[in-house]
């Protein structure tokens, strides 16, 4: 996100202590940055969606339609077959390329934001739903912890204890497997709901998949349709559980004459909180190449001209698809969990426990993000996102890199620096200007220091910002203690990383223990 | 708006006059204006709504729930009963007050443009509700013409014809009675349904008083369950209907390629812009004290910090019942309309058109807004108001100036130079402190050169502005020629006022044939 012009300040470790040392200077060069990000795009609203090929009322008000940053490619191009195509993210023989920087704890991370996020509709098995309905999305168009909470009011209370007795107030459901605290089960052995109040829940996404009733019946009843797709995603959304019903404790202590709905929606509004922080400070700055430390302080957005309604696009739908981040071998505690057998699979999340989770997430190294490194068995799931850029038209690598205003490639050799790529590049495409969107994204080297290519690491950081600043409950006249409660604006303070949440679960995290999205023994490059 | 400090300014007729010719230095006065106005209350989001006495995730987001401008109010007061507060509101043996300034154009156009965008939630006769369900709304909280269009896709589609054929590309339904077109007829004499598809039109709000099968037959199918309430209210949205029927069939000339959705969506762009346009340069300016032509310059809003996303506030369904400006006689015609005989009657508009009714309208007084001169037969929904802020545990009148930056009144002889009023104020509140808000509104003065009191001015001119540029047809990379074509771009520039448009649709309205909302006999005072 920060390349060209600023790439010397930038890279003066000098200046980099200073900035993360001095406060006040940390604050403007925070707002400066994030404000050179955001501003390198167009600013909402959007013009157009999915909907229509021009601006129409429903372009700028139905939300069911995915936003667009560019509108839908109307030339006439002949297209190499994406197929073919796919091979791009073929490995082979080869031997997966591993990340020095990102941990496991990265994807598992990414995967459990954008989950609750971006949310492309998904064709209903039942429905006769075409390709087609992944134009659409179930988005709430807010980082609003609807994975744990659900995306409504109606999910939000089949996942609330609902009581005003002591010890009870502002709970969310759980249950204790050998003493820690779980989502309770969404199915019995016999494949029946748990608790009628589950059938308001989106059944998870894949669970027809799933024949064996011992594995069917580790599936946990969360707000999110995604959240069972892989053990280490549940384990994110069980910490988020575990520390919503501890600062409801915690509340229910300070404010005995609050009711059960004050302390759940006091809570909630604090684990919103520190999610977004979780995402500026610990996820944007693994993903920075910057070493300056971005903070998530509201005040950046309160006069930014970029404040305006949030809306996921259908660019987005595909940028986020990082499916080569997903190493071919996964270990939980010493055992084989390969993403392929971990597939709706919570059984090491509950055989080893949360803590177990976290380090051995954070103590294997993901994969790294971009060309002929993909996992064999998502291989198809990268056809369909080339397949899903064709369906929205969208508009070229090249004018999306002009948009966010980055300089348009002119060469192959321009676009990659690995001669497979370059070749790969010049086999199936006329020319640069043709790179389908989703191609130019992975062929891209990686940038210095960062997981991501440039032009992936520019969209996510433009929509970190612009899209998680804008939460309501940052802005100006809500930001306050009185808004949080005393223990909540405490939490709020001194939380900015996955870690600050999982110490408070459990003293005995060792400082020999690590716990982090970018691996313990990682430099610089 | 313009008070205290800025008046010596706004008063100097030479310097109005420059602003008014010179249009650079206007846009700059225009913007500072605004600015003004807007930035007197907090900026979005509200933290508060009706749902919870707290911040929620539920209050930042559900908008069903009204917005609150202050929380509620837990003192503990003992408040006079709503039932004689109400006599504040009736004028008793007196003659009713007129209006020196408005015309009956005034309040037909307030009550159209706020029946599409307040739309306070009615209990519905079948379903058990209480006034409860007054703290919610069914707004779509834009200025969207959903009077006109509808609420919902499924209510637009309804209404509209959906053909590819020549001529009917693009257009609401409507009928031909003496060769002028209106919306169709809801209801036949049987009281069936006229179309099966209007099954999915909210049924008009009132409609189980009329028993008369004749006056029923003459209800229109239209976007919003207000519009037949009365018939000058159904005129003013057969003007834009007519409009919209009018742009589509010259933007189908221009692009004979475009098929029926691409028509109707781009006249309907262009429509709800040209509602705007007249909502801010007839209506604003007709209701300002200042001579100084305000302009719908959507710029002004693109990099304001008061540009978040609208919400309707419960605050504003009361301050907008703007009763007393009905006169108890009305004329259609020479005909006696009366209010109590035009409830839900569309007679007149049928009988004598669209041009007559206009004409008419705007050459009868609209009565003063203010206390002691309400139509004896709206007596009623005062109670109704009242008891309203009530049950939305309203701040006081005095929190609420203070909210918008005017000062607090200390005595009760400052709130209003009425002596009557002065009296009942001080028979009913033990403190100028305890004024309930909709008490507090309508006892005080009407502004110099304006219709409006001051608080209620100072309201309806910060929501004007903060909500109505906040449009996203007026965004900054959606306002365009692109957006609107050709045909749409010219009808924008061209459109100022009501009368703008109903020109277009009869040639022979002549110079001395007056449309207006303000009187044309009318001099500042």
């Amino acid at each position: 996100m920060f390349t060209s012009l600023k790439d010397k300040l930038i890279n003066s470790k000098f200046l980099m202590d200073r900035l993360n040392k001095w406060s006040w200077l940390g604050k403007i060069a925070n707002k400066i940055a994030i404000n050179l990000t955001v501003n390198s795009a167009r600013t909402r609203p959007h013009p157009w969606s999915t909907v229509h090929d021009y601006v129409s009322w429903v372009s700028l008000t139905d939300k069911k339609w995915s936003a667009r940053h560019l509108p839908a490619d109307s030339r006439q191009r002949k297209l190499p077959d994406t197929l073919v195509l796919t091979e791009l993210f073929n490995r082979g023989e080869q031997p997966q390329r591993m990340s020095k920087k990102s941990t496991c704890l990265f994807p598992a991370f990414a995967q459990y934001l954008t989950d609750g996020f971006i949310r492309t509709r998904m064709p209903s098995e039942n429905a006769g739903d075409t390709a087609q309905v992944r134009l659409q999305n179930t988005s709430n168009h807010q980082i609003d912890l609807c994975t744990l909470y659900g995306r409504t009011q109606e999910q939000t209370d089949a996942l609330r204890v609902k009581s005003e007795e002591k010890g009870q107030k502002g709970r969310l459901k759980f249950q204790l497997l050998k003493d820690e605290a779980f989502s309770p089960y969404l199915y019995d052995i016999e494949g029946n709901l748990t608790d009628p109040e589950f059938k308001l829940l989106d059944p998870p996404l894949g669970i027809g998949k799933i024949q064996d009733a011992q594995q069917k019946a580790l599936i946990f009843a969360v707000g999110g349709d995604r959240v069972n797709s892989a053990p280490q995603v549940t384990m994110i959304n069980t910490l988020f559980l575990r520390e919503h019903n501890r600062l409801a404790e915690e509340i229910e202590i300070d404010h005995p004459d609050w009711d059960d709905e004050q302390i759940f929606q006091t809570a909630r509004n604090i684990v919103i909180v520190l999610f977004i922080k979780i995402v500026v400070e610990d996820y944007i700055n693994h993903i920075s190449p910057v070493e300056f430390n971005l903070k998530a302080d509201p005040s950046v957005a309160w006069n930014a001209k970029w404040n305006k309604p949030n809306w996921i696009t259908t660019e987005f739908s595909l940028l986020y698809r990082w499916h080569s981040l997903i190493p071919e071998n996964m270990n939980w505690n010493g055992d084989d969990y390969s993403p392929s057998r971990a597939f709706m699979n919570n059984k090491p999340l509950v055989d080893y426990g949360l803590r177990q989770g976290m380090l051995d997430m954070s103590n294997q190294a993901a994969a790294e993000l971009g060309s002929f490194n993909t996992a064999n068995f998502l291989l198809g799931v990268e056809k369909q996102a080339i397949d899903q850029g064709r369906l929205a038209r969208l508009a070229t690598y090249n004018d999306y890199r002009a948009y966010v205003s980055l300089p348009k490639k002119k060469r192959f050799d321009e676009v990659s620096s690995n001669p497979n790529v370059i070749e790969f590049l010049e086999n199936h495409y006329s020319s640069v200007d043709n790179i389908d969107f989703y191609i130019g994204l992975f062929a891209e080297d990686r940038q210095k220091n960062s997981p991501l290519p440039e032009l992936i690491l520019r969209f996510v950081a433009i929509d970190a910002f612009s899209q998680a600043l804008t939460n309501p409950l940052l802005s100006e006249h809500v930001f306050n203690e009185n808004t949080f409660s005393t223990v909540g604006w405490a939490a709020i303070k001194k939380t900015s990383t996955l870690s600050d949440i999982l110490k408070r679960h459990y003293g005995n995290i060792g400082d020999n223990e690590f716990i982090g999205m970018t691996q313990e023994s990682w430099h610089p490059e």
